[in-house]
């Protein structure tokens, strides 16, 4: 998976949510790269080429002219420095810093565990041919509920972006993909989960607002295949009742 | 929880895993530094005061003369960054410094998870007034060997420390005090998921010779306490056969 004369390659699935976060933070800072489509439903991510870009066979990853790299937080930081991107995306300030490492290994265990365990085990499982397990995506959900809470009333609660940041940082990045994972759930579901928290709402439209159009763009295909998928399956059930 | 006169205070208890890493780091490194014990079976996390520190109540944290910061690795990384420990530690080199952060992101995920699933849910959740959960140990076991498999082949690879570092750095530290936490199992079921790894077997006897004396006199009060415990469960199951 040589890139074009040494250009960093970017390897990504555009249903997967760090991988968004990303391409979102290489096409806003006009990194010059090369976005690479990894099949996740054709298994292109479990090719021998692939592993050996990324051994745990997951998107994204990238290909440095060589120095190859996986975990998105790694990714943004590493891109962060070796592109000498704005401060903001991820402060030199020690503390500041230090702020956004600490979000971001605290979503690891929160927030990410807690969506992607509700979203995976109630809709993406049937879709990969695993099985679906809803005690699973109830341990899920309870995880996501606290760690919103959480998110609401700390992280969020100084705003406009996490820890009381001025401008948009790699922290809100990861974590407002991850959020936009929860349209794959009903809409009433999303909309339960999501419209409680004032401040989580508020910091996510300032999220927003400072990364589109990339942001919609980036997130195109997910939202176009995911309102095919909700729409086959409110036909399916119609057809049904 | 005012420092003395503005000294660094480091918020940790023995048996927490992470909160080893961070004083073996501290005293590693001579750092000027306060440790505050923080009893968990007394609930001394949970207190209002406590809660100003680390608003999740948990251990590790650190107050740095009116900054305060959790997560174990952003502790770490802020400290390296604030004391200006030896490079080797969280080198400055970008290419080796993302392998750091993309293994310590990798390791919440994968064996940190695996190994703390397992030992809560059958040990410690009896130890503070939780209900055992073999299935949810049984899964956070699985998930351990998985990756100690990959520990194994991919980040122990390679050597003598990991990601082929030549010197200790702080993800050989988070990781090794997290495989400690298994001699809270028995014995024999320590030494079966341990053993089978010989990359992971010579990796983690460099780690303790690259942190000795330091390493065991960090862990000494979690041994003892541990040996304790062992001894009172033995008796106990000898008294009733």
């Amino acid at each position: 998976m040589a890139g074009e004369s040494g250009k960093l390659q970017v390897f990504w699935y555009p249903h997967s949510q760090p991988s968004r976060a990303v391409v979102i933070f290489c096409r806003m800072n006009k990194i010059e790269y090369e976005e690479v489509h990894i099949s996740i439903p054709t298994g292109a991510h479990k090719t021998p080429e692939y592993l050996n870009i990324n051994p745990m066979g997951q998107v994204p990853a990238i290909n440095d002219n060589g120095f190859s790299l996986f975990e998105s937080a790694a990714i943004l930081k590493y891109l962060s420095a070796s592109r000498g991107t704005p401060d903001h995306w991820y402060p030199k300030d020690l503390k500041l810093r230090a702020r956004v490492d600490c979000f971001l290994d605290w979503h690891i265990s929160n927030t990410r565990r807690g969506a992607s365990g509700l979203v995976y085990n109630q809709v993406v499982a049937a879709l990969v041919g695993d099985s679906l397990n809803p005690k699973a995506a109830a341990e899920g959900k309870a995880l996501l509920v606290k760690s919103l809470g959480i998110l609401d009333d700390f992280w969020c609660k100084e705003g406009p972006f996490l820890c009381g940041a001025e401008e948009v940082s790699i922290a809100d990045l990861v974590i407002s993909c991850e959020l936009t994972q929860l349209k794959m759930l009903d809409d009433s579901e999303e909309s339960e989960l999501l419209a409680p928290w004032k401040n989580v709402t508020k910091w996510f439209q300032a999220v927003k607002a400072a990364t589109n159009p990339v942001f919609d763009e980036v997130h195109g295909k997910f939202y176009a295949s995911n309102n095919q998928l909700k729409e086959a399956k409110l036909k399916a059930t119609t057809e049904q009742s």
